[in-house]
């Protein structure tokens, strides 16, 4: 608590610009302190990101204006980019709201009013949430279920779409969140291609695009969706998907929600450039920024890399420490990492987040699976210092808690 | 254009910044320029919020932050306070996306799956915008139009409610934005409750939410929407439902959606203070200090009298130089102002748009009525000298365009 107090004295910048902007004849600014005294975040959402990306927010742009027209124009086609999709084939769709609305979005457009049969994959918390939004939605489904710790496995698939050739759709998660196991997203989807040419292939790469390779051409992949405040390391507020566009085509007048339309959003955005409401310039702004980011970090491949490092030290150095991971190492997964809950009598989870949240590091206590774990993710705006520096901050809190280390 | 490039070069805050954070230890700073050059937004969103609201958004908070939770707390509670009602009876839900997800969010949630019978009251775009979103959804609906230059009148509406005892819901248009109306709310309410007890009576408040008086507990309301970037000047990202505790625990399970579903994320929020899904947590960092920054003004009289001197300032100096209102002096609106083109053979509207918008004064050019308009918003952060030199600017620009004043 003490430690909080301290950054909080640090305020030097909000008085500067105070001054600054009486310089430059602006308003006076009635600026809250403690602006820079941010916890890290090793979550899965929402999660950090850089100065300049908040920094890019400091403007009200208006929506018909030039500038936020090419800004738009900006992030749909480095979106594409991203996904490794051509733009004759492929288009991307900013859709407002949290990665859900995204993932919704995707239901209530490209499943028809009638005759919609999707078969949803899961192996954890979001793609049973996939499920969930049929449900709620009233569409035809059904749920194909992995063990958490599993992959998806492709065979079961297979047997599952030759058993139900009624199936319109099916929608998986590349990397389920919950785990932080991959999925064979590449391989499931040629076999839905095989087996029933004619259904759609919806996938969840929520936690992973941008930051684990994906080759949606392969894998025909018909829709993805992914949000601002994951591997792009924008601020949350919008979701995108990305189209192939002779589907897209097929979906007017499916969705039975004006807001999470795709395809009159689409429309709109290709007749006008514009919104068809009012747009959230701040988080779109702060996108931009970050996708220009991404580019000087290297691509997909550089992000990969220093994710893939991150994870390596937080994984050895937990190790070192004893703590077990819930996966086999078979699953080489770097966004988030399970690990199993310490026999030690003195562990308890909720102090032991506690006692890391006063040291400004804050896990993921998330999503509950069939196994006691806690989850440490190392997506946003965080670094092998941060990783370290969290690894040095757990073996004070189990050094505090009485638990020697390392665990047996 | 070379106002633009001059306004280009002022960038000092930025550099200042990097420097400051440097000093701090902080990452370098990869900033744009133009940070500080936003062009004035006479529009009615996305519209113009104050230096001190975005720069509360220079963090990244978990949304499982004991300090983010207090934060949703302090929202949820100053909104039903500005609305003006017990909390004991109301409730406030935030709900991510654009003010339309916010509409449609009520109708999926407070129309039953079966027998939902809608009766939508329209004088304008935003009016018609209720129709829309239950004939997307698939529920039965009527609409009740009005000229777009008239107020929406209560006897018709009673007459329409004893002609058809079926309807289970009324929903109207607070403001109608298209047109700067101010409908009698409050009037229809009491009839609807007259009329059919049984009924719901939901109102669109989008741009007149805490900056108009509207006594909800009088007019009946049961949901009344709006969004952050309107009078209560937050930035774009999320709107809000103030609704009727009693009426909202009846809609368990009526919602089509996931993501809308109003009573699904109420229950959530009550239960666990966090949001369902990854919040739009800067925007309600912003949204926070916007609050802070009504209550400095006077809350809502405050609001509503710098408002209503921007407008008068607007009116006055618009008939001076011979510009016509499209409604009667009888409607007293005084959120934006619709104006008839000039007679002048001269006049052009995408010129003097484009003129005006080359001085940074960004105009509406809006929805389509019946007669050929423009509309000047005056809400957000603008203040008398931001009309009076829009006033100037607009005298310049008629000089410009070869239009003498006073137009006849
Ligand atoms: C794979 C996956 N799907 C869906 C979601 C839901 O996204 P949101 O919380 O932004 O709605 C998440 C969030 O972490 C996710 O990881
Ligand atoms: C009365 C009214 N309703 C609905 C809307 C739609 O809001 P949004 O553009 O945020 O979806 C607006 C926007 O200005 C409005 O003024």
């Amino acid at each position: 608590m003490r430690l909080r107090l301290i950054f909080r004295h640090r305020g030097v910048i909000p008085q500067a610009l105070t001054n600054l902007t009486a310089v430059q004849g602006l308003r006076p600014l009635h600026v809250t302190p403690s602006t820079m005294a941010d916890k890290k975040l090793f979550t899965p959402g929402p999660l950090g990101t850089s100065m300049s990306v908040k920094q890019a927010m400091l403007r009200d742009l208006g929506s018909r204006d030039v500038e936020f027209i090419s800004l738009v124009k900006y992030i749909r086609t480095k979106l594409c980019k991203i996904a490794g999709v051509p733009q004759s084939e492929f288009t991307a769709v900013p859709m407002q709201g949290s990665g859900t609305y995204g993932v919704e979005s995707v239901f209530q457009t490209a499943c028809p009013r009638k005759g919609a049969n999707v078969l949803c994959i899961e192996n954890g918390a979001y793609g049973k949430r996939l499920g969930k939004i049929c449900d709620v939605m009233g569409v035809k489904y059904r749920v194909l279920s992995f063990p958490e710790n599993e992959f998806v496995d492709p065979v079961a698939v297979q047997k599952a779409l030759k058993g139900d050739r009624s199936i319109t759709m099916v929608a998986m998660v590349h990397c389920e969140t919950s785990s932080g196991v991959f999925n064979p997203v590449v391989e499931v989807g040629q076999l839905v291609k095989h087996e029933l040419p004619g259904s759609v292939f919806f996938v969840d790469a929520m936690s992973s695009f941008g930051a684990v390779p994906l080759d949606l051409m392969r894998g025909h992949v018909d829709f993805l969706v992914s949000s601002a405040n994951k591997c792009l390391e924008g601020v949350p507020g919008f979701a995108y998907v990305i189209a192939r566009i002779s589907e897209l085509n097929k979906c007017k007048g499916n969705s039975r929600s004006l807001s999470l339309d795709v395809f009159d959003q689409y429309e709109n955005l290709e007749k006008t450039s514009q919104f068809r409401f009012t747009p959230p310039t701040h988080a779109m702004l702060a996108f931009s920024q970050a996708l220009r980011e991404l580019d000087s970090e290297g691509g997909v491949a550089g992000r990969s890399a220093r994710y893939s490092e991150n994870c390596e030290l937080l994984k050895a150095g937990m190790k070192e420490m004893g703590f077990k991971e819930f996966l086999e190492p078979k699953h080489k997964g770097y966004i988030i990492t399970s690990f199993r809950f310490p026999q030690h009598p003195n562990f308890n989870f909720n102090t032991f987040y506690t006692k890391l949240n006063e040291k400004d590091q804050v896990i993921y206590p998330g999503k509950v699976l069939n196994a006691d774990c806690f989850r440490i993710g190392n997506i946003g705006h965080l670094f092998p210092a941060d990783m370290k520096h969290l690894l040095a901050c757990v073996r004070e809190v189990c050094k505090d808690m009485g638990m020697p280390l390392p665990l047996t």
